[in-house]
């Protein structure tokens, strides 16, 4: 048994990427993928290079559609059930940059039922809002707004439902359990949810009445998902989605993955200065015992939180990673200081992208779509025309 | 084990209805209840003195409620898989004459992605004419448009998905099993439906934003789906739906109820007046095996399927139902004679809903309620805004 354990509902341990790839089926991204991206894209993003972004299913079939002059769309989502950490921003910059060098739609899922049906404590009422907040940080990135359409499972539940029929019909209870794990104990919602998050990858199909090739950006937890969408639509007459997986941005204790329910091991983009300090300041590192001692011997990045952020998110320049690499190994750079550059590098994040939320509250009805469904009003009308 | 099964999904065998409301746990509407409802409406409709509707849940206290000024309303539907038949027109016209002798609203769901999920040769395009096909039988019997809300649950996918999602959260797999004997190879549309069939028992609740009293009348098969909803709702702070129940009209052959898939066992609205009269001929009687015969020993109304449309549909008078028995019995009234009778009844009856069906293809949108959901014109919307 791996000491990890990856489901869409649980992220924990210390998650093994290569044995994923194998359990999961999916393809590692190669350098001879990467160039191929390359070729097209002209430039090619650290989360690539770096094999953040790290697995994919038919990655190469879609590339193949767009130089054939047939594009695709991007579909990823987010659970709304709390407030928005880095963790979660990380897939959502690469998405944007894909957004941007192939100019393509991005169709953004908020999955408020999934996370009401899931989280025994959170409300539908919450969910939903959650669902309008999380939105200004999507936002906040600055996707293009008439190429990205943001919607909450709660909006466009007609939609949703509809759609879901067809696929839910195609599915067993005993593929939900293989699938997912879930038993016998598990609620009628949970059973069904799956099929609704398939729908987002057959939308322009069904709007534009064409099958039109779809890419999931998605942290890896949520493979099992796109699995069964990949078994289920071709039955239906669609193309399977293709996907690009990333890793999870690591939690700042030892081990596991940022997590919104373990507050002080992650950093959510509302902090402030002073709590990104703090938290920064707290975290699980790879240095000695004493200053002495690590210039001496030196710090270990390859177990250090905070090296993981600067490789992960926040030192995206090759030169200066390596510095911090060598300067840290070399016992010159200790973690006093590589942390107040950490804290620096985030607090410049987070001041912009916190302004920019602002400014998303004035502009997010230019993402959203909404089901305009006021069932007073549809009474209304009929009562209208049978008196 | 019973020789018969009653399920939402299958109904077969010789029903023992005094069997079902032990196993069900539904209380028989005894004389005591019929001159409870005679004091309020002064008329009592046939059904109930001969037993048809036979059965309820809570019956009482809608009628106290209804008593200390506070109105229910009606909630029934209809499985939208093909054309309708006399089993089905029966419970609406006692529905109908509920709402004119308490002169209250009356929610009809035509639960087309039920019949879809669950009849695996059946599209959801298909369930969804039906839908409207069926929805002009029920409008033909005369339902007051100004008191009547007729909804596929495709028109009104929005409002029951989101409604649905706090009842299914509260119901498991296992209770799905014991409810219904659906195993894991069940779909997920299947297991997860019952809560979609739930929303209409509190969809004034919903709207009026106060609990409202809702009573449903349906054929006994429906129960398990409206035990659970008895379960659930008050866990969420809703009433418990009432419910009163009837048998099923049964087969023209001997055993088993009138059913759509035994086409010549049954009589459909749109059957022709020589259809009516080869199936009525043809049914199964309680008549000796030659004329001579059954003028010395008489006929056995008991098993007789004709005899069971004169008194349960056709022939309401009192005075001539005895007359009829008491012929067929003492040898006078033979075989031809009773089904001309019923063949004369049937016909007539059909010519008059015939013609009402043709005219409420005029009207039906004076019943109908519908979210208006194009998703295109939702998008256009937004791609103005963000322009």
């Amino acid at each position: 048994m791996p000491n990890f354990i990856v489901t869409p509902w649980e992220v924990s341990g210390e998650i093994d990427y290569d044995k994923i790839i194998q359990e999961f089926g999916i393809e590692p991204i190669d350098d001879k993928l990467i160039s191929r991206i390359k070729e097209i894209t002209s430039e090619i993003h650290p989360f690539l290079t770096r094999k953040i972004f790290f697995a994919h299913r038919d990655l190469n079939w879609i590339l193949d559609e767009y130089q054939k002059g047939n594009p695709f769309y991007l579909y990823t989502g987010r659970g709304p059930s709390g407030d928005i950490h880095l963790g979660h921003i990380m897939p959502w910059i690469f998405t944007k940059w894909l957004q941007d060098k192939f100019n393509v739609e991005l169709w953004f899922q908020l999955t408020d039922d999934e996370k009401f049906l899931f989280n025994q404590s959170l409300s539908l009422e919450d969910a939903y809002k959650y669902s309008y907040d999380n939105a200004l940080d999507i936002i906040a990135l600055g996707f293009d707004p008439k190429n990205t359409f943001i919607f909450s499972d709660i909006d466009l539940a007609g939609t949703l439902y509809r759609n879901a029929l067809k696929i839910a019909k195609k599915i067993t209870f005993s593929t939900i359990k293989a699938t997912f794990g879930l038993n016998n104990s598990a609620n009628i919602g949970q059973i069904f949810y799956t099929s609704i998050q398939t729908v987002p990858a057959i939308i322009k199909s069904l709007i534009e009445g064409r099958n039109v090739p779809c890419i999931i950006p998605h942290a890896v937890d949520q493979d099992p998902h796109f699995r069964l969408s990949r078994d289920v639509l071709p039955k239906l007459g669609y193309y399977k989605p293709a996907s690009i997986q990333c890793m999870f941005l690591p939690s700042l204790q030892q081990g596991g993955k940022m997590s919104a329910s373990m507050k002080h091991t992650a950093i959510f983009t509302k902090d402030t200065p002073d709590i990104v300090k703090k938290k920064v300041n707290n975290a699980f590192t790879g240095g000695q015992a004493s200053a002495k001692i690590q210039r001496e011997l030196g710090g270990n990045p390859s177990i250090c939180s905070v090296y993981k952020y600067h490789f992960m998110f926040f030192t995206l320049d090759n030169d200066e990673i390596k510095i911090i690499h060598s300067r840290c190994t070399g016992g010159d750079l200790l973690c006093g200081e590589c942390k107040n550059n950490l804290i620096q590098k985030i607090n410049k994040f987070l001041l912009k992208h916190q302004e920019q939320r602002e400014k998303a509250k004035d502009i997010i009805e230019n993402y959203l779509l909404k089901e305009k469904v006021d069932l007073k009003s549809i009474i209304k009308e009929k009562m209208e025309k049978s008196n």
